[in-house]
């Protein structure tokens, strides 16, 4: 199910997930890697993760540099996906 | 090699490439593709492209939506490497 969360418990989510912040009212991560190889690896990752979960990010990339930026449109907001998805994110460099 | 364009000769080169013009500094262009999928996998050509180029792009994605920006750092702006990207990441599509 997914459910727009308010502000508090956004907070509480924050606190579960390791370097992610609220920037412009989406749930935001930059990542770094040694080069674009890597980086590009990466976000093939991330793009399965998205496909699967058919939740897609905003995201950008830099050489070395990928921000990832989550919100649910639909819902006009941040939802548990969007903690969902940061989650699984993370999961791939542990 | 490898030369830095002045303002008249980016203007000649862009009359060569279709849909990229000059923001912020930047050749740009942004692609629309069907769906996520046919997005990101255009995504994973133009990283071979920059890969191979050793030339790597600022871009991001929405959904169905990839935007590309290319220039040249070290040179201080857009040079001939940066329109011989657009070509190639042109070509994929024809």
């Amino acid at each position: 199910m997914r459910k727009l969360l308010s502000e508090k418990e956004v907070e509480q989510q924050l606190t579960g997930v390791k370097g992610w912040q609220i920037t412009n009212g989406k749930l935001q991560k930059e990542f770094l890697f040694q080069d674009f190889t890597r980086a590009f690896g990466f976000m093939t990752s991330v793009a399965l993760i998205a496909e699967s979960m058919n939740h897609h990010p905003e995201w950008r990339n830099v050489y070395n540099r990928v921000s990832i930026e989550l919100s649910t449109h639909d819902l006009g907001g941040i939802s548990n996906l969007d903690f969902q998805f940061a989650s699984k994110v993370d999961q791939l460099s542990s």
